[in-house]
């Protein structure tokens, strides 16, 4: 029988309850295992525990967790990539780009949504030393700011946004105070992010939006 | 004799070339050991290699690199506090603001400056999980929008800044843009700054400075 903590991580995880191959198997253990541990106290071990199938195929597979979570970290880039996670190309450009700073820049009540962000911000301050790892978040970043640049595109297209603004510059600042947030969150207590996301708000009123 | 990688850490560093007491010297080394090694691949050992006191000293008062490493960031902290760096109290509101700005999102030349920034992403990451960690990156932050919320206030009595901002929603947004950006830097290949950089000027531009 499953723990709270675990129906509540299945409850919103990306991953089937019961997985049909083994990949999707592998990826929904390293997701609950980082979502507990984070990624510093994170072995390969820890994730076997999770793992319904044969543990040494775990071993067998990987050379170390950080193998296992770069493979992991591109199922999610691929997946968002096919979904365009977390906003949906059937909204309008400006519900969209709000959408994106809703999710980006306020604090979810989910302890587990909280476990994983920290987990990726550890994951990705390896970046800092580890090639891999540099190559994964760049790949994000760009992907991001493409995603932003097109809803912008989008939005000057329908009237939305003001036709002076240049969707480059915008996406590209758009992401790093994206990025800022995710960084506070988890490595401060209670960052004002009410502050941080009303100013966003008078920034896209004032900077973004087309005056009626 | 030193090699020129050391002479560009001297250059630049916050430490005197020849410390005459044993933290600064020990503070000093550990400066130099992070701009060398990174946090992760850090040690005491490494530290010490720098330290031209008794190595045992260190291995004596520290209990591992994280508690030296905890003294060395309240030793910046408190450093910063006194000197309100980057920004002199003397300059102008609008000048500091744009000073911090300059500091926080655009790109150093010198190579020992990424490499100590990236050092302290690394360090910062560590809050996720870390308590003291999280504790000392509160307090900067803290420090940080304390800092950006005078200038704004300073700004606004002389009459640079719009009376119908808020301060502390301002300074607790900047402060997420110039972490988002460190973090941008530390761990991805390239992201384009100057965009970033730009759109941080006309923020300032439209929403902040008093129209003429």
């Amino acid at each position: 029988m499953m723990s709270g903590k675990h129906t509540d991580v299945d409850d919103h995880s990306p991953f089937p309850e019961d997985p049909s191959d083994t990949q999707t198997a592998i990826m929904k253990a390293t997701f609950e295992a980082l979502c507990k541990h984070g990624y510093a106290d994170l072995t390969i071990k820890r994730i076997s525990e999770g793992f319904p199938m044969s543990k040494s195929l775990l071993y067998h597979h990987y050379d170390g967790k950080d193998e296992l979570l770069l493979e992991f970290l591109g199922y999610l880039l691929e997946r968002s990539e096919e979904q365009d996670s977390p906003v949906t190309t059937e909204d309008a450009p400006e519900a969209r780009l709000y959408s994106f700073i809703e999710h980006t820049t306020t604090v979810s009540e989910k302890a587990h949504k909280s476990s994983f962000r920290n987990a990726l911000v550890e994951m990705r301050a390896q970046a800092a030393h580890d090639e891999d790892y540099r190559t994964h978040f760049t790949c994000t970043r760009v992907h991001l700011v493409e995603l932003l640049t097109e809803i912008l595109v989008e939005g000057i297209e329908v009237g939305v946004f003001r036709e002076d603004i240049n969707p480059e510059s915008v996406a590209e600042f758009l992401v790093t105070v994206a990025h800022g947030s995710k960084f506070d969150q988890a490595t401060t207590n209670d960052p004002i992010l009410e502050m941080t996301h009303a100013e966003v708000e008078r920034y896209i009123e004032s900077c973004l939006l087309r005056t009626p």
